[in-house]
Order: C-alpha cells, then sequence, then structure tokens
C-alpha cells in the first residue's frame, strides 16, 4: 500500500478536489491519493509574495504526512513552491508539478510550450525551467491572463485556456503543450484532442513520477543538500 | 493491458533477460513487459562505432512493435541509441534508459554521479546528459572500467561497482548514482545499501516512465521532428 | 534624508547589531540606517527549511517600513530570503547581501571564492550565483564548517575563517573573497590584510547599493513581476 | 599527393556527383578528391530515420577508405551523420560538412543564418550548432520547404532557395548565409552576387579542411573517445 | 576626501562636460569628480575600429591619474573600452559604464532592454552583456539610430531616444532601461517620468560603484589577472 | 596568386621570422606568405595592457595591406588582438590564431588543452575559448610559466613546454594539445612524437583558414558589424 498525498499550497478546497480528482484518476492499484489543502496562506498563487506565504502551509503539511508515515508528496502549484525545504522534512521524494509536466512534456517532442495564467508568473516558470534543466525543451510561455480563482468558475476558463494553448503551439513552433497551473489539471484531455498535440497535466505527471519513486523504493537523498535540518528555535511571531 | 517491449539494442541474449527481469519487477498489474533482443549489430556497445552499428537493429524492432500494436518502448543502453528515429517510428513513447535514470536522480538530490563501464564512453554519457538538461545535476561521470559483457560473468563485478560508486560520490559530492549500464540493473538495491545514497537504474526508471506515460494517454507527437519520416527508397547494401 | 532599513532575518537580535553596525559605518551622511530583526522564523538560517520560514518575517518587515516610508531595504542574509517577494511590496529598491557582494568583487578580480558556514548551504550560494549572473566569477564556493551562531561567541571563529579563505583563494586560484554570511559582516579588513586580496563583505555592498539606486532616483519597477500583488485572502493557519 | 573521400551518405549518385565537382574544384594542386555513393541507406536523409539508417554506410566507406589508405574524409551530408562513429574508424581527419561550414561563417561576420530543406530538418541543425560551439553565431535556422532530391531537379530550386536566404537574412539580422544541404553545394556564388553577403558552402569548407589538417600532418587522435573501437562480434540480422 | 576620475575614451570635450556634469551629480560629499577628456583617439566611438583606437587615450588617462593619487576611475563610454587593461594599471577600482548601469538595472526588474546609437554597436553591448553576466537580465539591445555626436546637437534626440526606448519596453517586455551611451546621461529622469519604468545611465551607476567600493576600502585585487603588467620595451611607432 | 599577410602584432623581428616560416611550410602553391612586424606597441604580449597597446599597430599594418590589395590577413599572436577592427578594416578574411588553433583541436578529438606561456594569461584564453564557442571542447588552460621572449633564446624552453603539455593531458584527460603562443609554433611536431596526440600551432592553422577561405572566394561580410567603420576625426595624442 502506498499513500501519495497530494497538497494544494492554496487554501482554497474547491481546488483541492479538483487536484485530487486528477490524480486519483492515474494511480495505480495500491496507490492512495489523499488531497491536502494548505491551512495557512493566500487563496490562490498569482505573485512571488503568495508563493512566499504558501511555504510554510506547505511545509506544514509534509510534516504531518511524516508522522502519518506518507510514502511521498506532490506540490499542487506550478511554482513548486517550498520544493527544496519540503524535502529536507520529507523522508520519501517529494514532486513539484512544474518539474514532472516538463520532464514528461520532453520525451514527447522536441519543445514545449507552457500555458499559464497571470502574465506576471511568467518570469517564475521561466526560473523553475532553468533550474530543472527544461529550459532547452520550453519553447516558449504564455499567459491566458485569467485568474486562478476564474478557472473553476469562468464558463469560458476552456475556451480561453485552449485558444491560449493553440497559439502557444504556432507561435512557438512546438509540439506538445504544458499547462502551467494546477487548476487546469482537468483540461488536459480535451485539449489535446482539439490540438492534436500532448498536453500535459502536472498533477497527473507528478503524482505518477511519486508512484514510480516509491516502487524503485528511491527515496529523498539524506547525505547533501536534502539532509534534515539542524534543529533549533522559531519564533512564531 | 498495457505492452511496453523493453529492447536491448545488442545482441546477447542474456543480457536482455536480466534487463527484462528488472523491468518486469517494477511494472504494474496489467503491464505486460516483453524483452527483445535486437537481431543486427553489436554484441555489446563500448563505443560510438557500436552505437551506430547498433541503431538500425532497434528501429527494425520498434517497426515489428508497431505492427503488433505495442504501447510503448524502453531502448535499454545507456547511450540511448536511436532514440530520435525510433520516436519518429513510434506511436507511443519512447523512452532511453539514461535520460529517466538522470531525471529520477534529479528528483532526490542536488547533485548526481553516473557510474558507468568503460572510460571511452563517458564522453557519450557526458552528451547525453547535456542533451537531457540534465547537465546541471551530473556532478561527474566515471568508469569502473570493466567491460560489458564481463557485469554479469566476472564474480567481482558487483565490488567493483560497488566501489566505483563509493568513490564517486566522494569525489564529486553527490548525493545520489546513477548507473550508467543496462547491465548493471541488478545491483542498485545492493549499491544502495552499502552507500546510503539513492542509487538509480535506468531500466526500472524507464519502465515506469513509459507505464506513466501511458497512463496519462500521453504518446509521441507527431507535429513536429518526430513525425512519421517521409516514405522512401533504401539500399540494402 | 535617507532612510535604509536593513532587516535581519533570523530573530537573533546579537546578529542584528553586528549587521546593523557594519551597514552604518559605510553609509553616507544623510543616510539613517536601522537594522531590524525578524519577529518569526528562527533564530539562524542553515536550511531551506529555515530559509523558507524566515521569508514571511522579512515580508512583515518590509510591509512595516513602507507603512512608515522607508526608502530602501538590505535583506542582510546570504540566501536573500523572500528577494523577489519583497520587491513586489518594496517602493524603493530592496538587495540582496549576496547580489551585493558577487556584484562587487566582479570589479576587482576576474574571478571570486565565496566562503560560507556550513557545507550544506553551498548549493544555495551557487543557486544564487547563477541567478545573479555571477557563476562567471564564482570559481568555488567553500564552507568553514561553523554553525551562523559561532561566528559571534567562538573565540576561533576568526581564524577559522581566515583559514578557510586562504584555502579557498589557494584552491580556486581566485582574487577575491566574498563572505557568505552576515554573521561574518566584521571580518573583512582583518582578513583582507591577512590575506592580500580584497574581501567583501555583503551587508556593506548591499548597504551602498541602496543609497546608490536612492540617490539616482531608481526604484523597484512596478511594470512586470514586481508589480504590487493582487489583494486576496490570507489565512493566518 | 593527399586523398580525399568525400562520402555522399545516400544512395543517389546524381547527387554524389555535384558534390564530387564542388569538392575538386576548391582542392589544391597534389589533392585527388573522390565522391563515394554509400552503398546502404537511403536515397536522400530527412528524418532522424533516414539520418540512423545511412551510418552503417558512411563507416563500410570509411572502412573501405582505410584499406586503400584515404588521408581524410569529408561526410558530405548537413546532419554529419556518423561523425563521431567514423572518427573511431579512421586514422586522418574526418569532417562534417554542418561543422565546416558553420566554422568558415564564423570567421566572416558575428551571425549566420542557417538555410536547410525540410523543416523537420531544423531541430537536428539547432543540434549541431550546439555540439560544435556555434549556436552562439547561429542567428536562425529556416527552411526552404523543398526536398533534398527536387534540388536538382526543380527549375525553381535556385530561386526558391535563393529567397528563403534573403529572408532569412532579413529576419535574423545576419551577416551571412549557411546552406545546410550538401545538394545546394553549388548555388553559392549565385546567391552570394544576389544577396550581397557571404555564402558558405559545407562541401567546400569540409574538403579545405580535411586538405588544411591533412598539410599541417594533423590526424585522429588515438587518445580517447576516439581511439579505435574495441574488436567484437556484429550480427548481420 | 575621495577622486574620482570620469574618463572620456572620445576626444569630444563638449560631451566630457555633460558626463562630468551627471557624475558629480551624485557623488557623494567629500567626493571630488573629474571629467577628463581621452587626448588621443577617436572623436566618437561607433565600431571595434574606434573603440580599440581609444584605449591607449585611456591608459594614459589612468597612468596620469595613478601619478595623481587617484582613487578610482569611471570609463565613460558604453563599450567600456580598455577596461582590463586599465584595472592593471590602477590601484583603486576602475569601472565601465556598461557593466554599473546593468548591475543596477538588474535590481529593479527581471529584465531590462538596453537603448543605444548606431545598430552596429549592439553586437559589442551583447558581448558585454554576457561578459558581465548580465546577460540573463538583458531582453533586447536597440538601436535608436543617431550617432554619437548628434545627441547633442540634434534638437529631436530625446525624442527619438525616448521613442526608442518606449518601444524596447514594449516589444521585450521589460521592465526597465539601460540607456547605452554616455551621451545619453542627462536624459534618465525624463525618460523615465515618460515612460513609467527605471531608466538606468551608466555615468551615474558607475560613479556611485566607484564610490561605494572606495568608502568600503576595497581596491582592483593585484593577484592574477588585473597584477600590474610586466616592464617592458613599448615602441611609438 | 593569393597573397597573405601574417602580422606579429609584437614589435620583435625575430618572432616575426619564426612565425612567418611556419606559416609558410604549410601555404599552398600560389600563395605568398609574408611575416609582418608591427611597428607600434610592446615588445612581447603578456597582460591585457600588452594586449591593448598592439591593436593599434595591427590596424595600421591591416590598413597598408588593405592599399596593396592584401587577400587575407593572420593576426599571429595568441590573444587576437584587434581582431574585431581588423575585421571592420579588411575586405577578405581575418583570422586570429586562438580561433584556427581552437577550431582545428576541435576536430581531431572531443576534448582538448590549451599550453600557454605565463599563468597570467589564461584569463584572457579562456574568454576567446567562450568567445568562439570552444569552450565546450577546451578542458584546461596550463601555463608553463615562461615569459614570451624566453621561448627563443631559453635551451630548455622545447623541454619545459613539452611537459607543460604533458601534465596538461594528463590531468584533462584531453586528446590533443593547442599551443598557446605564436612563439610555440615550431614546436608541434616534436610535442606531437613526444606525447603521441594531436598538437596544433595556430599560426599554421589560420594560414591555412585564411587560405581556405579565399579559395573558396569568402570575404568579411560588409553587412553588420563588420562594416566599415564610419569615417571621422582620430586625435594623435
Amino acid at each position: 500500500m502506498t499513500r501519495i498525498w497530494v497538497i494544494n499550497p492554496n487554501t482554497t478546497r474547491a481546488m483541492t478536489d479538483t487536484i485530487a480528482a486528477c490524480a486519483a484518476a492515474v494511480a495505480g492499484p495500491g496507490v492512495i491519493v489523499t488531497g491536502i489543502t494548505s491551512e495557512i496562506g493566500p487563496a490562490s498563487i498569482e505573485s512571488h509574495y503568495d508563493e512566499a506565504l504558501s511555504v510554510p502551509g506547505v511545509l506544514r503539511a509534509v510534516a504531518q504526512g511524516e508522522r502519518e508515515g506518507v510514502d511521498g508528496y506532490v506540490i499542487a502549484c506550478f511554482g513548486d513552491p517550498g520544493l527544496d525545504a519540503a524535502r529536507e522534512v520529507a523522508t520519501g521524494p517529494v514532486i513539484g508539478i512544474a518539474e514532472a509536466a516538463m520532464q514528461a512534456a520532453s520525451h514527447l517532442g522536441t519543445g514545449f510550450s507552457i500555458v499559464t495564467t497571470l502574465s506576471r508568473t511568467i518570469g517564475q516558470s521561466a526560473h523553475l525551467a532553468e533550474r530543472y534543466g527544461m529550459q532547452r525543451f520550453c519553447r516558449g510561455i504564455h499567459a491566458c491572463d485569467m485568474p486562478v480563482l476564474d478557472l473553476d468558475s469562468d464558463p469560458n476558463a476552456r475556451k480561453v485556456v485552449t485558444e491560449a494553448c493553440r497559439e502557444a503551439v504556432e507561435i512557438d513552433g512546438s509540439d506538445a503543450v504544458v499547462l502551467g497551473c494546477a487548476g487546469m489539471a482537468d483540461m488536459c484531455d480535451e485539449i489535446s484532442r482539439e490540438l492534436g498535440v500532448p498536453v500535459v497535466d502536472g498533477v497527473s505527471a507528478a503524482t505518477l513520477t511519486v508512484q514510480s519513486l516509491v516502487t524503485m523504493g528511491l527515496r529523498t537523498s539524506k547525505r547533501g543538500d536534502y539532509a534534515t535540518p539542524p534543529v533549533k528555535h522559531y519564533s512564531a511571531g
């Protein structure tokens, strides 16, 4: 029995539900996926500020998971907030949806486009592409200029995202698309059918990456940067 | 039912058996893994020359797999020979063991070492690390200077590889190891226990990557570089 | 009158005092430097986990500064925690001591060494060097393996840091040294005299960078990534 | 007396004739250039698949050349197929037309454009530009979307290629052009006159590079990656 | 008392006056800024040829400054001509206006545009951006196609430069502007007000960088590349 | 009839003689090689300062060559001083010995070592390797710590250089050597025989590169950065 926690770093439970459903839909038999909503931080993550404030909640969730013997974690926000810190805390693997999605797309073509929400988050996606070595596969990052929480409520959301993907593929000459927000996790199949190119959702990709690493018996290395942090006093403020 | 072919690009059947066993050991329920031995080319791959001559056999195997409706392929040699060409021929995903192993290791620490067979193959591993964007995680590539086919027959093989891994981790200050030959696929657990760091075998990693992509319904993009090759005359020589 | 806040992202007041004294010693006439101790987070920053938990305190301090009309900010920890987020919140410039120190060193020679505290923080310094474009000047990063809070209390601290600097310069063939911890801010002159190469302290460098930008009338751009974050609900946990 | 073999990796003899004539036209006195048509593989090379299947024929030709004491080899296809493997087999230098053309262009301006045949080969040219370190000089890669074998037969070919070059120079702001197909070898002078910028043909450039290396007494190094491959059994399939 | 020489590498005194006024306007109390006009070389610098011929004059000025005990130098041409050589000759810091301006801009946003004079100088700016590690912040380099000496005399100059800046920001999606010519030093405030983004002048930035380094007691390292050149015979020609 | 001028950028005639002899020894029939000694500047080039002061002499020589209808130029100092400026002035190709040597070595193995004179010139060689895209082939740069003018007079010079080459190959694991000073031009064959790896002299390589470009009818592009410089007043000082 493998237990994977899919942590939504924002505090919006409806979004956790969408995310957890996508994760559960791909998980293998014997894998229990649980969606976890962060208890502290912003309602959605649309700036460096939001991202920074979401990290303590992610770390608290991972610490809780460790106490419960969870096997691995997905951080389900495309900025992969708190990834390094979470790996220090966790025993098993911790995977961000941005890294998993970009790696998956790198196998399907020679260059992908990322389609994200607000244009102010493009810089962060670019930074992650570099950090993960995926810069050479990433031909462009595009915003559909729709706030995260509207993805669920706006009846035009799918259409807007689909059109942004179509444009991205044309402009970049790319052969795959990465959806740059956990809130788009359930749009993949439809957009892929519409556009005729693979469309990758990071939530599914990250869940399966965790599952695969657990299957191979691979855990976060405790030699080096991801060793357990030194114990010390933390002020609550 | 998912069918994955794990193609051994050399013609040595004993090595295919080891590889297929490792792949099958990690595959999920409902996944049938078949080891395929290339019918043309070298008995082992230890030079650019060997690698070049192994590619037609790999492509013949993929073409055969397509006729049989295979869902995805692993190329089980650390040089990932013929990867781009195989993707043009295949409908489903094709994954090399080098790319899969390096990506897996990139999640477990901040820098890994590769331990391979002969030192003359170091250059090729370095080239692949660059090509896959994994250069930034790869802290060093080390040879244990043991020919590929001795890995199976030499009683000291495990010890030699283990010591090469130990040295690599020390010298590079790395926190994970990637085994750079399909013939080392069954040594992972033992070396990992010995050294206390994650040790990644590409055969398992690539098999699970194919399985994950198939689960997500993701196939090789036919828009762009990996489109089906134009039909033309090929001379048999 | 220019007001600069030098924010110590950890909660140790004695360290703030050292930092503020170094900053004040270089500030020009008409510049008022105030040391600010973070109210929430860790007592020292020695892991990604510590760094992540220090960020909310830094952001709270900057928000307070904005209400008081502060002209610019220094983030006085070599990991530059919360830099991007703080820039979204601030009107004036926000400078990390790592970026300021590396840039200063880049003018004095063709390659510098960084000497930091614990070896587990080397990866983070390397990441910052890349992020700031200073990778090409950074010839090596070395740890003196002394915990941050011992820098102040251990009578051997200066000697240990000096010897680590000496070794770094020899091994790397570098021509300048960057001290990789705010707690080393008052050691520069002595080590420089001892070694005969320029030794850069980031607290002084960052303070003067803020002062210079304010003098030129340059503020954080509010077009693009550093625009004020969208207003939304934040849960306190 | 210097003997250079210019190997056409495809099986189309008419193309070998064009190539050999271009090579012979620039070779110095005392240099005998012989065009060699590959005996196995595709009639033209327009995919990774074609390229992979052309390599065994190239290697067979080089092996034959070694038996006849040939001094050096040109691989006359812009994908430089089999270059590393051929160097392992050869005693003298082996030069691909892509590397030679890009290097020549790098001396004539600060940035060149490549104009190739089908757009699906753009990725391969980009990969070679990176591999040879020429990425920094390569401002763009453009396809004229004409199949390789039409270059010789289509009466509009020169016009189509010329217009593609003109557009490339404008769009990229480049100051030189590299023709990205051996089948364009005889178009250089005309396009250069038309456009007023240097236009480089790889066949001439590679032939003269081989000639120059032979004149200097420089051969492929047998220390390292290009050492003669280990002898082993190869199955014919 | 700190003495800074701001060296105009061309021989046009009117331009030195503009430059010196901008430098003096930002210098702190106790800092004496002197504008120095080069005595040998071109009237303006608009080619590699001009730049090369300006260097001996820059070096002569620095040698003169050393004899007079000057504390630091600014090289006030955006090509930073002679920077490495001047550092070998100088005791104190020597700063080019390109490096100082790009570094300042890197603190204010995530990506800047450079606006320079003639398009033929774009390549040199790109080269400097790479050399200083600022390539990752530089989103584009644009020419306003106005000769250097017309900046002062042409009544449309400010308008032309402003419009070029506006276009650059739009096209590049950048959040700051670097003015790429010392002759634009006095246009900053106006353009910044017009465009609503920070606009950086290198003369001010470099002057304050020298001042800051002197304040910190930091001088050019004499260990390594910037050691005093070996004494030898120089022919006057 | 092709006329090539091999310009020695320092003023030491004996060195010009060695250089010209090496160039003439490889030039083809119908090529007249003339050694040109610079009339202004340093007796040898061992610093950025020397290099800067050598450039006006190089440019004067090229201007003289243009008046005499010279077909191409070699700049025979491993710093390639004045290369960009010379290309603006010249009609035919201008080649530096560093670029030509590194490119030649890039064809013979997968990684070369550079052996130069004084260690203070290592930085400049590294900079050129980057500029020419040869960084990826350059495994190390080593100094033999012998002044340029002693190469000719010191009876131990060949031995010292040979031993430095031997060490470089061992330490770097390289498979070829580039000699990093025009004054070493006549040592190649001997060192190559001694070490068993190809040893490249830039003077021969650059001469043959010029000859090849002239044979192909390729000249410096006058579109873009290398266009003829704008005419203006130059003060003689």
